[in-house]
């Protein structure tokens, strides 16, 4: 590249790295800092997100590294799931996490619970017969497990292209139930694997189907025990320990590592890693957080949102990159009608499973509500169900580890579904994550929150000034007041049978209530925690503030 | 592990990374951990260390898993040179780059230069002499490829143990001079190194001779000159683009992946990443940090750290670990004789070798100083002697490279090769890095520096309120005064050619000025930096400071 070597020796290389992974890093640096550049000059287009860019360079360079190489390659690496399910994606979910309203998460965990476990279900079952059934005439040869595999694959929303078309400062009851759905299908979808495995037709029965059941909430449990407990030591191992004393450096370290090691501790026990980390994150910003010091918060919050910013940029630069790779198209240039229909036909029933579910399970939860302000009117609905549409990274992996494995890759059923699955991928994030935004305006317009959102303490992780789960008695009077723009929602709104409501709300409130004082009573002062860190002896005090920050390096 | 699998379906994990990658994963980790709380407990230990303590952790978990697995491994990952060079070794040398006393640096830039270039080739010449002298006798069968690739190996200080045994704070000139010369003489290397690939001993003539120090300086001006072009181009896009606007994370992201562009590019090219990094580091803490926002600056400071701190215990654990794999062992158990001679000859070729040119070469810096402030007495030589003699991962990973490609990893004067690095590493660090910490602190007590500069301002990166080449003019007065500990010190001091110093100092304060001058009236204005981003409209200013805090997120 116009470096003369002449009169240098020749490249030898003393480090001796493998030159080709030198090249490839380099590139998809270079790309990454584009996008960052790009993203920042589009921040005000109304049409355009970060992921789209990144999608959109990611192909560019694929046509031309295509063009350069001759036809033969698009892509500089194999698609890696280790790559995604190791490295890239515990950050973005750990964020999210670390992150998220706390409030309006468990204000709404029953319905996310419902559109997460049964609403994935049913998605499931509706893509897994409609495949059987339209597949089986388009001349497509396919095993049954590889149907309900694709049901697995398709059913399930990804959290990444959620967390990119939705703010959570401007819809925050959609983002809450969209992503809050997201993370919780992981662990649906993890047992729905695991069930499609070795599944046989004949032997379905009342016992099997209780098993499953009974195996989703033992995953559910273990994976957020796991994160909860990591969580809770980080809390009090920093604030036993008070690593700030001697190195801020050593707090932010072993938070990562902890967030890391709970994540991992997951996949090693095949329990839903993405719960976890996500749980992790929770209960690190609930506690963790306030037991370091001032100059580690500011770092930790810009770090993760930082990591997780990258991540998502380079999943999307590289699923752009990897759509143009030639061989899975070779196999299916001879019948590009069928592979037509194919991705059609999986975009319909993405589209109708996730009708399916939404729209019933919408009106479900709605009798349980009372405030107008935690029904989900029409207009939400439409948004959860368009929002939720979205494939990206998480289907393609498990697209490439159904269809790829045991060397019957060349199998031209296999072929065709991988890249459709590229084609439902790149389709529903470019269409419909482009239309999210607009159409969010177009059926929310204006929304009162975003103001009351924005003024909050900019220092904080997003919501800290709540408690984890309380406050939703105190401030209803407030949410009632604060959307006027919100009551007129059509609907289901008129519908109020106020006996199985007040059944149904009780316990949440009583549950909200006892957390909150079990939280101020025995949590908080053993874990430290908002109000309580500087109190205790020895854990990062006000008036240590001057020492450590005399302290320049461990 | 007691994981109870029983009722759970069979652990077919839906993400499918591969297990053996998640243990080992989950173990470094988990031990990464342990290192911290325990560097954290052992703090006001004299004696540790945090790589001492993680190189014990990593011997311990070897024999551990050598126990586990019946003798067979002791490791739970190859030693690779891609994971170490690309991904351990940037963080390392960015972070030493970006907090380094630029102020000390450039004064003794040339002493510097003298110990990296012409030292290393000192110890060098008389490693692969000795080295051709001793192994002959010890009826070790090796090419004059081999004998020169020795020299290279262990004449190079490891400027990663260097970080960890000598403190910046309290003795700022040593570590200076020990760092910059590892920073320095990793080109050296790799020009030596490249030439060392096709030596012909019967063809050295004076045209090679100059061949090589003209390599040897291309080399290093081109590694420097894309590692500040990267790092004003870091500066110049962040202030022209005020990233900070939207969102701190871009600033921080930008910041990051620009910085590790550098080293990249540098890989790429055939350079030396270590010094483009290194530069980088500096040029980024002078300009870019300047223009980022205020959450950014702290952010960036100790996201740095961390990772350097991160990557330097992952480091040492590896060569732990790594140290006890019996393949290597068994090689040589038939000869243990031999392989502890080769050991020890090497040990003391490392003394001779570095003895060689530290004593020499400081007298002839001395003649260039009137300070005596920057005269380095004799007291200073013995510790930057002594303080340089540990060899790393960076020796083990070369020693792997010439001694185990090509498929010639059974030989048995490879094998022996191989475990003397370890050997010579396991002791060089536990030895020479236990006794480094009271050997400073006999020969140099309570020095006056310390309580003057943590006293600085913490919030900034070491050294930031000072310019990146000026005041040394100014401080003279100030220097003297504050220097009265070190007015006695032995040897050279008393030697004053008053003609020859004014002759070599005079250039280097013109250089001085004029770089200030510079730097205020084009540089600074430009590229931002203290002082001058606030100025400029559309940079970073104060006036925006409450704009960009309400921001939340991108």
């Amino acid at each position: 590249m116009g470096f003369d070597s002449g009169t240098i020796i020749d490249p030898v290389k003393l480090a001796t790295s493998d030159h080709a992974s030198v090249v490839s890093i380099t590139l998809f640096v270079t790309l990454l800092c584009t996008c960052i550049v790009i993203g920042h000059l589009l921040e005000e287009n109304r049409w355009m997100n970060e992921s789209i860019i990144a999608l959109i360079i990611g192909l560019g360079t694929g046509v031309f590294i295509l063009l350069v190489s001759g036809g033969k390659s698009s892509h500089l690496m194999l698609f890696s799931e280790d790559l995604f399910f190791i490295y890239l994606l515990p950050p973005i979910i750990f964020n999210a996490g670390f992150q998220v309203k706390k409030k309006q998460f468990f204000r709404n965990f029953i319905t996310i619970m419902m559109f997460g476990a049964l609403g994935t279900l049913i998605s499931f079952i509706i893509i897994s017969l409609g495949a059987i059934a339209f597949f089986g005439r388009m001349d497509i040869d396919l095993a049954i497990g590889d149907f309900l595999a694709i049901g697995a694959i398709f059913a399930a929303t990804d959290s990444v292209c959620t967390l990119q078309v939705l703010s959570q400062d401007e819809t925050p009851l959609l983002y809450s139930l969209v992503f809050g759905e997201g993370v919780v299908n992981d662990a649906t979808s993890v047992v729905l694997f695991n069930a499609v495995q070795d599944f046989d037709l004949s032997h379905i029965n009342t016992g099997i189907a209780l098993q499953l059941i009974g195996n989703f909430f033992y995953l559910f449990i273990t994976s957020t025990a796991l994160g909860v407990v990591a969580g809770l030591l980080s809390a009090y191992v920093i604030k036993k320990l008070y690593f700030g004393r001697h190195s801020t450096d050593r707090e932010v370290a072993i938070m990562m590592l902890l967030a890391y090691l709970s994540y991992m501790l997951a996949e090693l026990f095949y329990l839903s890693g993405i719960l976890t980390v996500f749980f992790c994150g929770i209960v690190m910003s609930h506690y963790t957080w306030h037991n370091i010091t001032e100059n580690s918060r500011i770092t930790t919050k810009h770090t993760f949102a930082t990591l997780s910013f990258v991540a998502e940029t380079f999943i999307f630069l590289y699923v752009g990159m990897d759509a143009l790779d030639m061989e899975k198209w070779k196999v299916v240039s001879d019948s590009p009608k069928t592979s037509i229909s194919v991705s059609a036909t999986l975009l319909g029933l993405v589209l109708l499973g996730r009708a399916a579910f939404v729209f019933p399970l919408s009106f479900l939860s709605n009798l349980t509500k009372k405030s107008p302000y935690d029904k989900i009117d029409f207009k939400k609905q439409i948004t959860i169900w368009w929002a939720g549409l979205m494939r990206g990274a998480v289907s393609m992996a498990l697209a490439y580890n159904q269809f790829t494995r045991a060397g019957h890759t060349q199998l031209r059923g296999n072929a065709i579904l991988i890249t459709s699955t590229i084609t439902v991928v790149l389709f529903s994030t470019v269409v419909f994550g482009l239309m999210t935004k607009p159409l969010v305006r177009l059926l929310m317009p204006s929304s009162k929150q975003l103001s009351r959102m924005i003024s909050s303490e900019p220092l904080t992780p997003k919501s800290f000034n709540v408690p984890l789960l309380g406050e939703s008695m105190d401030s209803e009077g407030e949410l009632f007041g604060a959307n006027g723009s919100e009551a007129h929602g059509g609907g289901q709104t008129g519908v109020r049978p106020s006996r199985l409501r007040m059944l149904l709300t009780t316990p949440t409130r009583t549950v909200h209530y006892y957390w909150r004082k079990f939280d101020d009573a025995f949590m908080r002062p053993v874990f430290g925690g908002r109000g309580f860190a500087p109190y205790v002896p020895g854990s990062p005090t006000e008036e240590n503030v001057h020492y450590w920050q005399g302290e320049n390096k461990y």
